[in-house]
C-alpha cells in the first residue's frame, strides 16, 4: 500500500446521514486513498450528546461534544447538524481557518448560502452541498459544471419524497388524501410536524438552491412562490388521470421576460398538472428527479433517492473526495456565482396554462358568459368539456333544487395574472355557482 | 465589461458538433467569459476542406487546413474530427504542449484512452470526454465526480439512439424489424453503413469507456461481449410485451464474483428484456439514459439527447467552460484512474436469468424431458408458459402433421455459461423442435 498523507476530515452531527458517512470514510478508506492520493483521517465527530444511540458503530473516541475546537485544524469540515446555528458559524469559522466544507444543509444553503459562498471564495476555500437537493441525485455539480457551457431555460424538480408519495398513492391506489397522508406517516416518510414538506416549504428551499445555481443569480428563499399539496383532492386527481395527467409538487426555475420586456427569472413550488408522457410523470413513491432544460442539450433528466442515510451520504463522500483532490492536486475551488445577477419577478409573470374546473347553472347563455370572461382577461380557451357531474338531474328538477353542469376549461398559454384574474372573476358571475379546482401545467414546451 | 485574459482555443473539425460549439463559444462570448474569468478566444477551425459547406454561418478567417499548426500554442484543444488518425496524433502532439484538450471521440476514447491519459497525467493537463458517451448527458462527470465516494456496483446504459428508435418503433406501433430500420434511416437515425449501430458496436465503444470509469479499470474494447439487435423479431418483442417487458439494446457494465471466486467486472452489449416498471423502459425514440446503481446511492438515471449537433455541443461546451476554468485557477486535473485494476471476467462468469422459447412436441413426457435439461445444468425455472401456438392443431392432425405446442421458460438467475449450456442441450433435445428465442432479463435485484 502506498504511503499516503493524511487528511484530516471533521463531521459534525451524526445522525442518519452523518453516521454512514462516518462508517464509509472508515470502512472504505483503502479504496478512498487510492481515488484521492490521500488517506481521508475523521478526526472527530461532534455530537449534542456522546450517549445516544446511533445508527452505525463507531469507534467511542471519535464523539465529542467540542464542535468548535473540532473545526480548528480540520482540512475539511462535513456539516450535517441541520439547521441554521451553530451550523452557520461553525462553517463560516471552518472556512475563515481555511478548511474546505461539505454541507447537506440546505435551509441553511438556502438563506445564507450567499454569504457563505462569499467568505469560501475569499479565502480560496471550497463549499459544496450536492446533498443539499434531491439527496443522491447528482444535480449540483451537473448544473455547475457539466451545463456550464449551455444557458439553463427551465429546471423542474421534484424534490420532496414525502409530497411524490402522498401524491402518487392518490394516483396509483385512488387513496384519499387523509389515506395516503396517513400512510405516508407510518411508513416514516413524513416528519412529526408534516408542515415543512406539505406546505411546500422543503421544496422551496430546494427551488431557491437549484434557481441560484442554474441562472446564476442570488434568489432569496422568501422570494419563491409556494403553494403545498394539502388543497389536492382525490377528485383533482381523478380528473387529471381521466385528462392524462398527473399531479405533481414541482418545484420550478425558469427564465421569464416579464410583460414590460424584461428578462428575468421566476422560482416558485405548486402542484401541477404534467402530462404521463413527460418523464417525470413516471417518478413514482418517494422517488426524486429534476428535469432541466437547456438551450443546447436540450431535455435532460437526473432521477434517484432523494432521502436516506446511506444514499444521502454517497453525496457527501462525492464532494468530500472533490474537495480531498483539491488539497492534493491544489487550486482552489469553483466559486459561487452570482455574476448574472437576473431579476427576480413575481408569480403574476409567469406564463401557464390552467385547467379550471367549474359548477355552472344548466341555463342557456352560460357559456357565452363564461367564454366573455375569458376573452376580457386575454385568456383563450384551449379545450371546454362538460362532465357528468349532475347523475340525478330529474331528482334535483323535481326537488326544486338549482340545476347546474361540471365544466372543465383548459386555457392556453397565458400570464398567471391574468389568468388569475379570470378566476377571479369567474368566481364572482352569476352563471358560476362554484370554481371547484384550478391547477396550473407544466411541462408542455 | 471586465478585462479578461484570453484563452486561446483551437478547434479541430467542423462537422455537426463542432460547428455548433464554433457557434456557442462566439455567440455566447460575454456569458462564457463571466462563468470561466476568462474569455474563449477561438483561434482556428481546422478542416479538411475550406469549401465544405457548414451547419452554420462562421467567419472565414477562422478556418484552417494546417491542424498541426493551429495545435501549437493554444491553452486548449477541441477535437472534433471524429476517427483514429490524425485525431490521435493531434491530441498527444495538444497534450504535450502542455495544452487542456476536450473531446468527443468515443472510438478514440475506447480504443487508445489510457494511452492519451497517461500522457495528459505526465504532463499535468486534463483529458476530457463527456460528449462521447450519451451526448448531451452528463454522465462521465457524475460517475468520476459526484460518485467518486461511493462503490458502483452496475451500468446500464441505453446508448446508441438509433438502435433504440427501432426497437421503440417495433414495441410502440408493433412494426417489423425491417419496417423500423426503413424509418430509421429515412429519418436520418442511421448512417449510411448502419453496421455500426445494430451491431452494437457503437454501443460496446460507450461500454468500455463507462466501465473503465465506474471501475476505475481499463477494458479494452475487444474484451466487450457484444451482440446487436439483427436476430431481434417483431414475435419477440410481442411477446416481451405480453409477459411485462421491454427489449433494449444495453451497454452493461457490472461487478462480478467468479465461479471460482474472483471478483471482476464485465462489459458487455446485448437486446436484453427489462420489466416495464423499469425507469430505462421509459427511454423512447432516440433518447438515452444511463442507469446506475451504487452501494450507497442506490438507484440513479441519466436521462436526454445522446446525440444531435447543438445537444453534444452542450457536453463539450461544459467540459471546455471546466478546462478553461482550472488555467484561471490552475491545478491540474482530475487524472484518469485505472487504480482498481480488476479482472475482466468472461460472459459465461455473468449471472442474468433468460426467457427461452421454444417448440416441442406436444407429447407425454416432453415437459419432464425439458425440466431434466434444466436440472442437469443447474438451471431452475421461474415460470414455464404454454403459448396458443398452434391455432389449428385439428387441420395438423388430419394433414398428419408433427404435433408441437409453444413453450415459454423463464429461468432464475443463473450463470451465463451454464444457462448457454442449457440452451445448447435444448437445441439438441429430441423433445425440442426448435428454440425460437433466447433473451437474457436484465435490471432486476
Amino acid at each position: 500500500m502506498n504511503a499516503y498523507r493524511d487528511l484530516r476530515v471533521a463531521l459534525l452531527g451524526c445522525g442518519s446521514v452523518g453516521a454512514q458517512v462516518a462508517r464509509l470514510i472508515i470502512e472504505q478508506g483503502d479504496e478512498l486513498a487510492a481515488r484521492v492520493g490521500a488517506r481521508l483521517r475523521l478526526t472527530g465527530i461532534a455530537v449534542r450528546s456522546l450517549d445516544a444511540e446511533r445508527d452505525v458503530e463507531l469507534p467511542r473516541e471519535l464523539f465529542t461534544t467540542d464542535a468548535e475546537q473540532l473545526v480548528l485544524g480540520a482540512d475539511i469540515v462535513v456539516e450535517l447538524m441541520g439547521g441554521i446555528e451553530p451550523a452557520r458559524a461553525l462553517i463560516l469559522r471552518a472556512l475563515e481557518g481555511g478548511a474546505d466544507v461539505v454541507t447537506a444543509n440546505k435551509a441553511l444553503i438556502a438563506t445564507h448560502g450567499p454569504e457563505l459562498a462569499d467568505m469560501a471564495e475569499q479565502v480560496g476555500a471550497q463549499l459544496s452541498y450536492e446533498a443539499a437537493v434531491a439527496g443522491a441525485i447528482p444535480i449540483i455539480r451537473p448544473l455547475r459544471e457539466s451545463l456550464a457551457g449551455d444557458r439553463i431555460t427551465r429546471v423542474l424538480g421534484i424534490v420532496n419524497g414525502s409530497t411524490n408519495y402522498i401524491l402518487d398513492r392518490m394516483d396509483r391506489f385512488g387513496d384519499s388524501a387523509e389515506d395516503a397522508m396517513r400512510v405516508a406517516s407510518e411508513l416514516g416518510y413524513l416528519e412529526a410536524d408534516p408542515t415543512l414538506d406539505v406546505e411546500g416549504y422543503d421544496a422551496a428551499q430546494k427551488a431557491t438552491i437549484l434557481a441560484s445555481i442554474a441562472f446564476h443569480t442570488e434568489v432569496p428563499v422568501e422570494s419563491v412562490h409556494r403553494e403545498g399539496i394539502t388543497g389536492v383532492t382525490a377528485e383533482q386527481i381523478e380528473a387529471a388521470k381521466h385528462a392524462g395527467y398527473v399531479i405533481k409538487l414541482l418545484a420550478i426555475a425558469e427564465r421569464l421576460i416579464a410583460a414590460d420586456g424584461t428578462p428575468g427569472i421566476s422560482a416558485r413550488v405548486y402542484p401541477a398538472l404534467i402530462s404521463r408522457d413527460h418523464p417525470l410523470a413516471a417518478v413514482h413513491g418517494g422517488k426524486n428527479a429534476v428535469f432541466v432544460e437547456a438551450e443546447a442539450a436540450g431535455e435532460l433528466m437526473f432521477y434517484g433517492a432523494g432521502a436516506g442515510g446511506v444514499e444521502t451520504a454517497s453525496a457527501v463522500l462525492g464532494d468530500l473526495v472533490s474537495a480531498a483532490r483539491r488539497h492534493v492536486v491544489g487550486g482552489p475551488g469553483i466559486p459561487g456565482s452570482a455574476h448574472a445577477d437576473l431579476p427576480l419577478l413575481p408569480v403574476g409573470e409567469v406564463t401557464t396554462s390552467y385547467q379550471i374546473m367549474l359548477q355552472v347553472r344548466d341555463e342557456p347563455g352560460v357559456l357565452a358568459a363564461i367564454a366573455g370572461i375569458l376573452a376580457r382577461h386575454g385568456v383563450s380557451a384551449a379545450s371546454v368539456e362538460q362532465t357528468a357531474a349532475q347523475a340525478d338531474e330529474a331528482a334535483d328538477r323535481t326537488a326544486g333544487a338549482e340545476q347546474t353542469a361540471a365544466l372543465v376549461i383548459g386555457t392556453h398559454r397565458a400570464r398567471e395574472a391574468d389568468l388569475a384574474a379570470t378566476v377571479e372573476a369567474l368566481r364572482e358571475s352569476a352563471a358560476v355557482t362554484a370554481v371547484t379546482s384550478v391547477l396550473r401545467l407544466e411541462g408542455d414546451s
